[in-house]
């Protein structure tokens, strides 16, 4: 069984493996390869190399666990948390920890090896978000999981270990000590001011102009005031809603609309980047429907002099936001 | 000049290099090779490769910027932040910004471009931190200057551009996100024990023994209780203090005495591992006598998943640290 333990100074709370004794060997190289094609889990025909499925798009209603699907579901084949069991919370002296229960799933966003975000319709990105949306409803019945973490991480320098497209899923029974510091942050600015920080951050740089990407009537990409990497972006809905799953349908639709030319932008300026993609959206339990502002975070691993960063929390970002801005809204597509 | 910018949301403050226009294939691949020895800048010879230099130790007594140093301190040609000018800190509507002003220096540990810290002698081990100690000393006398930031990245997955053994200096005008997190974490443990809680820890961990790895009469080295990093190690004094810079040179002595059998078995055991190395101490202007206590933290960069941590701030550790420890501690040197 998993463990969560938290730190005692800073309160981060860590998923740490146990469930098998690992000798010193297994630690001593970098995961070499990505999985490619030929021995992919994640194609169809392959359905019997992942666990069963948690939930599938079929348009032509074939059987769970067969080919056919559009978007497929799945359990992580190596999951960080585990559903059944008890927390068990307990100290250890002056420490604390928890067994890790939770949920680790695998969003497979297409059938197609090579179709990534950007090389896909619209309508098939709405589909993966439509499939985020009922997983996040679907987990948040279960009363011990407090918030869902989604993200995609692209590349290997992102941390991808298969290169068919998918996403992750964390549920977890803890919020996680960085979206704690966002929400206890756009918690102060509305304390003051007594608006959505977000909101405020996509008036001004609307009016302000340089640091727009990408906009339409449902949200607007932007290169954050103070990024930490070179070329991130965030697409956020003009709408204020803490919540992802709660979004209406157009919304998806207008995100979509926007995503796929920012990644084909990203590809044509950068050459193909790795990247992660992170959801950030409201935990469960709290009230932040005034406060939190859902948004997706897209994190381009650039270089690997951010390395960096890594190890010290600091960020050094050689790339002003207008500049990346600017580069991105000149792409000719 | 190089900008500091707060993250309106967070607070966090990330440095941005507005020094020039850069054209979009400069930030197409990740900066490719390690610079090795035939264009070092670092060894002995090359010494107008490198801005000249802020201090060096000469035991025979040669002239600066020549050869015969053992461990040479030179401005970074390539620095983050500025000594000269003025903070001009302004607002941009709701978002806040200063000048990066600075220093950025880089600690030549040694003229041996193989000579790694493993392989280094005790003796010019306290040398290397005895020129950290100087430099601390040196640039606190800046009133503009708020945190040192010391960290050594060894190995190209750890963000090293260059082989030969260094680390780097970074003397800031604010104090950074992560350093403050954990103060303000010291800080909460104090509030309700009246006790630092690193001290708490060593005093728990040496009692417990599951997650030491080395111990003398100056210090101790665990695997800490929640790492975020597989084989993630702590090398803390067993004197309560919370300045790098004030400890007695007999601490010098008795954490190289830790820090080079500690180095020695990584290496033994995983083969030589890329890793951060990271100096955690106070900032000058905080009362943080009493809550805080210095220690160097070391993070192995063994698996490109964490990757995925990077992106998302969560953090997944497949070792637990007792047996990280155990296996530290069953190294035959």
């Amino acid at each position: 069984m998993p463990q969560l333990r938290r730190d005692p100074v800073t309160g981060r709370w860590v998923i740490i493996s146990t469930d098998r004794q690992k000798r010193p060997h297994d630690f001593r190289f970098e995961r070499a390869a990505i999985i490619g094609r030929e021995h992919c889990p994640f194609c169809p025909g392959h359905e019997a190399m992942t666990p069963p499925e948690v939930m599938a798009y079929r348009q032509n209603g074939g059987a769970p666990n067969g080919a056919g699907w559009d978007v497929r579901v799945v359990p992580n084949k190596y999951p960080a948390l585990q559903v059944e069991g008890a927390f068990d919370r307990a100290g250890e002296g002056m420490y604390d920890r928890m067994n890790g229960i939770g949920a680790h799933e695998v969003i497979i966003e297409t059938p197609h090896h090579d179709r990534t975000l950007a090389a896909m319709s619209e309508a098939e990105i709405v589909q993966v978000l439509w499939a985020y949306r009922e997983r996040m409803l679907d987990l948040q019945r279960d009363i011990r999981l407090k918030h869902i973490l989604i993200f995609k991480n692209h590349g290997a320098a992102a941390g991808a270990t298969l290169e068919h497209p998918h996403s992750q899923l964390i549920a977890l029974p803890i919020v996680p000590d960085f979206v704690r510091e966002e929400i206890d942050g756009a918690r102060r600015h509305f304390q003051i001011k007594e608006r959505c920080v977000f909101c405020d951050i996509v008036q001004q740089d609307l009016a302000d102009g340089r640091r727009i990407i990408l906009e339409n009537a449902d949200a607007v990409v932007i290169a954050p005031y103070a990024p930490r990497f070179a070329f991130e972006t965030w697409l956020v809905p003009k709408r204020h809603a803490a919540r992802f799953e709660e979004a209406p349908r157009h919304e998806y639709e207008g995100l979509a609309r926007l995503l796929k030319p920012l990644l084909q932008r990203m590809d044509r300026a950068l050459e193909d980047p790795d990247f992660n993609l992170i959801l950030h959206t409201s935990p469960f339990g709290d009230d932040t429907a005034s406060v939190y502002h859902w948004h997706v975070e897209i994190l381009p691993k650039l270089t690997r002099v951010a390395g960096f960063e890594w190890g010290t929390g600091f960020y050094i970002n050689p790339t002003p936001p207008e500049e990346a801005a600017r580069v991105l809204r000149s792409v000719r597509l």
